[in-house]
């Protein structure tokens, strides 16, 4: 078998058989296969797309180009969970120790912000001393020992994906839906998860702009996991307006603890609650939490009593971070500079652009343009306000956390047009927009 | 500029401006563009086309990637030749010194034999002594005070060509139109060539399979000269049996000295002279060699009368060429083994499939697979019919000149099918199917 070959066949067109893209992902991986031709051949799906056939076959080949984790002297069932990226998404640090506080143990590896999108591992990282490099002993131990673990890799999954991850950036490549699906799943599946709930989110403030690309995405996802057997919920949900109020790390952390509190933003909770009761659904394999009000009830009264907010301490306390933080959230990282954005004139909020809140939020320091850029933890934006509420002229829009004030400048000038103001009035967003089902496809 | 962004406009199916273009190929020249982003774009040129003007373009970019040749200080005018590849096409060595003795400066860089198709390079070889390694400053000289000189690339013209060639070969990007022709032109651009005859074969002996490709083909490489402000005239010509008899490099020679004293296979030289008739109508600019028929009587008495022969023999000698062996042609290097390849029946030849015959000669060790293999110019294959040709049962159909019997047992299974005998007649392949010519177009 020749790289050239198959590069040629997929040029016209014809679908790849399994083996030919194990042959060249292997090639790749163990660089006998040189970037010029997974440039190529890159270009070439691009260009013609991929069967369903091939984008599975090209996800297990780069799942397998690594260490495969296997949960099972874990639980018999591991379920996980996936974010395609947003603003003001910290959903998993709500959800996994919400799951966890009913018995469901979790063990997830999450990843760092890039652009305009927020990473979970940044975020525990306003939390001094929480250790998200674990090695995959103490992953498996933590696991085992607290039911919760949330660290970023352990060791290299699907190292195939990460080269071709950034030879896409560098090549056009990226916005590719069957090369987004197996890029994603790859490293789902190579994580050992049993199941999972995908979070496809389509908007300004999401790698997909609009429903009907995430729609295909998510579809896409599902099909990979179930002909991997693996039980696969992908919710559509909508970024076009932050999740939450806060976008920065340590402001999303103090946000993600009221949640755990039973408080927090209503959108927030209610997005969690939702991922959470399909995280239950497919742990209990229709033995248990069928009942979706029963569901709710329970996941309710966890936050309510404050058994998942225990559950966070603990998994913070067992990863080094200081508990004190977490107590009182007034001590973890506070910026030099607060400034409020007032509005200019009464009416009804139509439109809150998520991708300028978070253009704005990086000027300040919360994310990286590139890998390995450092990010400032206690920066941000606290948007107050969302798409439908009345307000008065001179409410707060956004209260802005700075240490520079040139960065502050920009960043007003970046979030000037990021709020519209109406005479008319708009409805709120609905926070999901459908879902895919494994079981149900 | 970025090179992403060029990839990404390409990919999407946007014509290139011409400064776009000369940022990649002076980057990808100067190794600020690596190969993979080449690669990406190759296969985005080869999905969506280039316009006339973006072919311009590259191929400019590429010609001005090196040294451009100056030849004002040797002609006002000079000509050139070009053949797309093709099976025992010997043209240039007849064709050169035809030209030349009638007045016309030639000064021409040739290139080595790849694959099926022979180079001239490789033939001249055959020429105990004769040097195609000449310095710039040799070629130069020679071509001023002899008006003839053919040998390798003095310098390194388009190596941003070389380059992107390699990078096909490798890419499955080869068999795209725009990147042929603007990978033969920009050599024959910075050559400095201000006229020139292509000879765009087509068929089983050639790179473009059918007339209507190379039809294509010979259109696009007539408009950019034009565009670059040359002179081009575009033959197309049948290549689906070898042109003359002799495949290899030594029994080419012998067969271009045959008809360089006026002699030699019919095709080979009409095929000669009205690639030379159409040089010398270039050169004569409409002042000159106007008359078809007067030029076609001079030509053909350059050949009967040896003025052509003298040309090619004071060439040879002026590059450190053993004069005795174009003397006396049964000097040049011999194989060891001759056999002679019977008809089993009579009838009418109806084929003579060029591309086996092309194999044969190459098992026999008369070309290369790869580049810098080395070359035996003893061996090869004589084809002793043509398309159209009445012979009887039990005679020679092809004479295979070998020195190793091993390899002669494999030309011969190779050529077993490649002449077809019929019982009904079939008529002589036309040598030509057209022209395009820039002034006309």
């Amino acid at each position: 078998m020749r790289a050239v070959d198959i590069i040629e066949k997929k040029r016209d067109g014809h679908a790849l058989s399994a083996d030919e893209i194990r042959f060249f992902i292997e090639g790749y991986t163990q660089d006998t296969i040189p970037d010029y031709q997974a440039a190529a051949l890159l270009m070439a799906i691009y260009w013609h797309g991929m069967t369903r056939e091939e984008t599975v076959a090209l996800t297990m080949s780069m799942a397998e180009s690594g260490h495969m984790m296997d949960l099972s002297d874990i639980t018999s069932y591991a379920v996980d969970k996936h974010s395609s990226g947003g603003v003001g998404d910290k959903t998993t640090l709500v959800v996994l120790p919400l799951v966890a506080s009913v018995g469901v143990p979790v063990a997830k590896m999450s990843g760092r912000g890039l652009g305009f999108s927020g990473g979970t591992l940044d975020k525990l990282e306003s939390i001094a001393g929480y250790d998200v490099n674990l090695s995959d002993e103490r992953f498996r131990e933590l696991a085992k020992k607290n039911g919760i673990v949330l660290s970023g890799q352990t060791g290299e999954l699907a190292p195939a994906d990460g080269k071709l991850y950034a030879l896409r950036d560098v090549t056009a490549t990226v916005s590719c839906t069957p090369l987004i699906a197996s890029s994603i799943m790859s490293k789902k599946l190579a994580s050992g998860a049993h199941g999972m709930v995908l979070d496809v989110k389509w908007g300004n403030g999401a790698f997909m702009q609009t429903l009907d690309d995430a729609h295909e995405l998510a579809e896409i996802m599902v099909q990979i996991g179930k002909d991997a057997g693996r039980d696969v919920i992908a919710l559509l949900s909508n970024m076009n307006q932050p999740l939450g109020y806060a976008v920065g790390n340590a402001l999303e952390v103090v946000e993600a603890i009221e949640t755990l509190h039973g408080g927090g933003p209503q959108d927030l909770r209610e997005h969690c609650l939702e991922v959470a009761r399909y995280m239950l659904q497919l742990a209990g394999r229709g033995e248990k939490w069928t009942d979706e009000a029963e569901v709710d009830a329970l996941l309710k009264a966890q936050l309510s009593n404050d058994q998942a907010f225990k559950v966070f301490r603990q998994m913070v306390a067992a990863q080094g971070g200081d508990v004190r933080m977490v107590d009182d959230p007034s001590l973890l990282p506070q910026s030099k500079i607060q400034e409020d954005i007032l509005a200019a004139r009464g009416g009804t909020v139509s439109e809150v652009v998520a991708l300028e809140i978070a253009q704005a939020a990086n000027i300040l320091g919360a994310g990286r343009a590139k890998k390995g850029d450092p990010v400032d933890h206690a920066v941000g934006i606290v948007v107050h306000v969302k798409v439908g509420d009345d307000i008065e002229a001179g409410q707060p829009l956004l209260t802005l956390y700075a240490n520079h004030a040139s960065q502050l400048e920009e960043a007003k000038q970046t979030v000037r047009d990021a709020i519209s103001i109406s005479q008319e009035k708009s409805e709120p967003l609905p926070l999901f927009n459908g879902l895919v089902d494994s079981r149900t496809l």
